[in-house]
Parts: C-alpha cells; structure tokens; sequence
C-alpha cells in the first residue's frame, strides 16, 4: 500500500524540486576544475526553513524522506523571533523534531525584529537576514519554504489592496533570492494536504496565535476576507487567484524587458527624454520607463506609487505648462524644451 | 450658494464627457461635405441608459443640467427585462421620471431575456441590444451608463474569480461598444456620491431587489464579499481595485499588440508555427500568440481558457513527445515536425 494521498503529494512536489536542483548541481561547472576526477564534490545539502507550523513541517518531513533516495543531504532552520514569552523553547523543541526526521544539520536562530515597513515586513526582513546567513554558513544549494497556494492567494490579495498594478499581483516566486536560493515546493498545494499530511504522518504542528491575530492584515484576510470571498464566487477563488499570479508575473516581466528596450530609444544625443518619443510609446510601457527612470534618479522603489507616475505621466500627455511634480527621495520631475528632466534635489 | 458636493460631482463627471464628445463631434468630417455651410448638423443626442436606480438616477439629473449649457440635446432609455411581475409598470414610471427631468425623446424598451451564458450574462445581452438599437433608432452620439467604481471593483473581483488573467482583471472600459458609443463617466465616482446626490435633489429612486438577491454572484459580493474584504484590507480596496482595472487594461493591451507582432515573425513561408520561434518569446507573449492562433482556427474565445493554452504552451516548453491537444470548438493543436499546427477537426 503506498502513502496517503496527501503525503504522496507533498513528497511530489518536494521530488520535483530536488531533482531540478540535481540537474542544476550535475550541469554546474565544477567548483576546483583541476582537482582529480576521483575527488567528487560533496553532496548538495538543501535546508528546509521550518516554524513548526503544519506548512513547513510537511515539507522537513517530505524533505527527510525524498533526500537520502536522491543522495542529498537535508538540514533545517527555524527563526526565533522572539516576539512572543518562551519563543527560544519552542525554536529548541522544532529543531528537536527536525532532528528526529533525520535532518542534519538544524540550527535553532534568534533575530531581532526591528520596526521598519510595519511588524509583517519586520518580522519577514528578519527572518530572510537570519535564513541568508545560515544558508551560507552551510553552504547550502537551497533553502526550501514552505508556503502553500493558500499564501499565495493572500499574497495577491494583500497585492491588490495597494492598486499598484500586476507587478504586486504576481505573489511569490517559486524560485526567488540571490542565485535562485529560494525554492517554494508546496505553492501550487493547498494548506489542507499540508495539514492532512502532518495528521497521518502524526508530526505534532505548532499554530501560531499570529496567524489568527485580527492585528495582522494576513490573519483578518485568512480568517475573514478571503472565507467571504469564497462564499461569494465559489471554491475556485483560491486556484483562481494562484493562477492569476503566475500568469501576472510572465506579463510584468514582458512589460518591464519591452520598457527596458524602449528606455534606450527615447533618450536623446544627451541621455534625455524626449516627450515626443514617449508619448509615442503604449501607456503601459511608458509608465514603466518613467518608473525606471526615476529610480534610477533616486526615487526609492517601495516609496513609488502609481499615483506617482500618473502625475509625471500628464506631463507627457496633459501637457498644459503644469510645474515640477515632487517624488519620493527628493527625485523632481520636469518638462522642459521638449524633454522630460528627472533628477534629484 | 453651489450645489452640494455630491451634486458638483456627478455634474463635473458628465461634463467631462459631453467636452469629449463635443470635441469629436466638432472634429468630426460634416457627413454632407458639399451641403451649403449655413446647414448645420443637429446638435449630438445623448441618451442616458436608466434603470431608475440611484447611480442612473443620478446620471440622468446631472445630464439634464448640463446638456442645454452645451447646446447638447439629452434623451433616456429604460430597459423593461421582464423579470419581475409589475416590470412594465415600472419601466413607465422611470420614463415618466426621466421626461420630469427634461429629458427628450425617453423610449421604455420591453426585452425577452434568454438563458445564455447565466441570468446575469442573458440580461445583459438584451440590455445592449436594446440600447444599441435604441441608439440607432435615434441616431445618438452617445448612450451614458451608470457603473460606478464599486461596480467596477466588483467587476474586478468577479474577473479574478476567473483566474484568466489580467485581460478579466480591466473591468469595465470607460469608453465601449461600436464607434466608442458607450461612456461611463461615474467610472470614478462612487455610489454612495450617487446615491447622495439623489437624496439632496430628491429624487426618487428604485432599489432593484435583485441587487440584495444571494441567487446572483454579483449581489453576494456587494453584500458580503465586498465588505469582507474591506473590514480585512482597509476602505482603500475598491479604489484600489479601480486602479488595478486601468493599470491591467493598458498593460493587457500593450500585450496583445506585442503578440500581434510577434505573431507574423514566428510564422514560416506556409504560415506555420515555428517552435523554435516561439519557445525564443517570452512567455507572456507566446501564450498570447497561441491564444490567437487558437481563436482564428475557430476556437469560441470564451471557451478558451488559460488551462487550455498552457496545456498547448507544454507543446512548446515541455516537448516530450505529447499528443494531439483538444481545445474548444473542434479545434486541435499539435507538433509536428518542429511546427505546431493548429487547425478544427
């Protein structure tokens, strides 16, 4: 009798995962191209970020058992927040089950949420610093996470409320961070197989009160939001909505190659550009070569908004002699003689 | 003393539409160019499409006040769908309100409504064939609508159900139909301004009881969905979901004109697919390039859903020999050597 069908799954996706990282390790070049042939590099070891919760647990779990079949070494890290009394145990206890699976090695870190873009950015900035660092201690080929379709539709949910285009409905990568670190295995399952997984294997799962926190914006969106909106337009709303980012993503990154190429064309002799040029462009693609260009003056991205671009947007094309538009970073944005002048100060 | 905000409001919309089409109307070429210069066209009729409902209410009034400052003649027409017993009385009623208001002609239009496509989509179609051929019948420049952007935010939210991509996300088109016939200047506004601006000019209005009625998708996203997710995202969503239409809609445009021209440069001297080509797009791109190709093979574009261009998309990407692939409207798309035909039958 093979596995539930709800731990086939998990080990399927975790399977599908390791073997495109083996495919990448087998086609890397060999780190030391001159040592004997007999000296075979270690073996990848992939780290699996683990809260304790049902989501990562699935994954230590399917993690533990597809790594030995495939001749990969499996660790795992679980972040101490410390944002809650008897956090450090409670990391102590998740590293002894990672343990228990068979993972080796596990590291217990303890960070320091800081205040910077609200508690949900903080605690994430946190958590990604701590995951970097071990991942380069270790030296590790990838650091799993395991975030579920579930996540994703809130992420595009969470998207959408800032209005600020696809870019901001395209989620999360299922491959992100510096040389593709990231790997997120469980984004196309949902959060009830992860549970169900945890439940027939009996790994005990730890829920954390944020998660039904009404303080976090995720946790009213899971717990309230998203539950209205399934009520509203049907179960699908969940798939829809992961569908929904991937396919927004492949669109943002055309968009921003095209602007990318356009740029080019629309800078004068002096590096300048030229209205007439721009508002030759499609709308959607000029706005996004006047978004680069003002970062690349200065503006920080996260502080750019659409209202931002819309207005040095009708510079170009609701020309009526309007002034300077102010933008984020002491970037100013002018039309003069013809050109469009972004600079700072 | 000015009229009250809400009042200044939706006058403000609708004069910024009657400038657009005065302004076409002007630029227009005369329609009998040797006809004597003394013979002047009539001035352009709009009609204002009227439910008797707040936000059509609203728009009728406001067009009323503004259309004879700009020589503009105004007319209304109320759809009778037939649906609800004592419609007809109704329907009457509303064109009785509508002449009140000074409007002239005001045609009640009895409808049958089918059952394609759903209740909602059926009701739809009759609504504007009814009004395209009043529309004719009068030769008007123009029909405005009273969708306004919680409308539209639902609109938004109804396409992201579809998970079809960021063409369902555009909403609601502030320009539509043939010759740009349909405008909706409270694409903006929001209802409770409509609603408002009726109070304050006391006008009656009728609160069509299929708007609360759970049996429609519509009516449980206004009542519970909608609210839902503004108690978990803050009341910025539906601004914010506004946004989000105008943004997907150029962005989606841009694409398609992408793919129109990539389409012609990945087709060989007998007009096939080149694979190779088109694994070199983008994949935002080629999915669209696919899409078309499915369309003109006779593929009913409403059919033709996202899973079903990924699935031909592998043929492409993840080339391993696959079959034929079935697609809506007898239509097949398969590889063969280094080509993909797609053809019905």
């Amino acid at each position: 009798m093979g596995p539930h069908p709800a731990v086939a799954a998990i080990r399927l996706a975790v399977r599908r995962v390791l073997h495109d990282l083996l495919t990448e390790h087998h086609r890397a070049p060999a780190a030391v191209p001159h040592a004997p042939s007999h000296e075979q590099p270690p073996p990848p070891l992939v780290l699996v970020a683990c809260s304790g919760g049902a989501d990562s647990m699935a994954l230590a779990s399917a993690l533990a058992f597809e790594s030995p079949k495939l001749g990969i070494r499996a660790g795992g890290v679980t972040v101490d927040h410390g944002l809650q009394p008897g956090s450090d145990a409670r990391a102590e206890e998740v590293v002894q089950r990672l343990r228990e699976l068979g993972l080796d090695p596990v590291d217990s870190v303890a960070v320091t949420v800081g205040r910077a873009g609200g508690p949900e950015a903080a605690a994430r900035d946190a958590r990604y610093a701590a995951l970097d660092t071990a991942a380069e201690r270790h030296g590790a080929a990838a650091v799993l996470l395991g975030h579920t379709r579930d996540d994703q539709a809130e992420t595009v949910l969470l998207g959408l409320a800032r209005g600020s285009g696809i870019r901001s409905l395209s989620g999360m990568a299922a491959v992100s961070g510096a040389g593709g670190r990231y790997r997120r295995p469980f984004l196309e399952l949902d959060r009830q197989t992860a549970r169900k997984a945890c439940m027939v294997q009996s790994l005990p799962v730890w829920d954390d009160p944020h998660n039904a926190d009404p303080a976090y914006t995720r946790s009213r969106l899971r717990q309230e939001g998203l539950p209205a909106l399934e009520k509203a337009l049907g179960k699908g709303v969940v798939e829809a909505l992961a569908r929904t980012a991937r396919l927004s993503r492949d669109d943002a990154d055309a968009l921003d190659s095209w602007a990318g190429q356009a740029e080019a064309t629309v800078r004068d002799a002096a590096g300048l550009l030229e209205c007439a040029k721009l508002y030759a462009l499609p709308p959607a693609v000029r706005r996004r070569v006047l978004r680069r260009a003002a970062i690349a003056a200065g503006a920080p991205a996260g502080s750019l908004f659409a209202r931002h671009i819309e207005e040095v947007d009708r510079l170009i094309t609701g020309w009526r002699g309007q002034g300077a538009i102010n933008l984020p970073g002491k970037v100013v944005a002018r039309r003069q003689g013809g050109r469009l002048v972004i600079r700072q100060g």
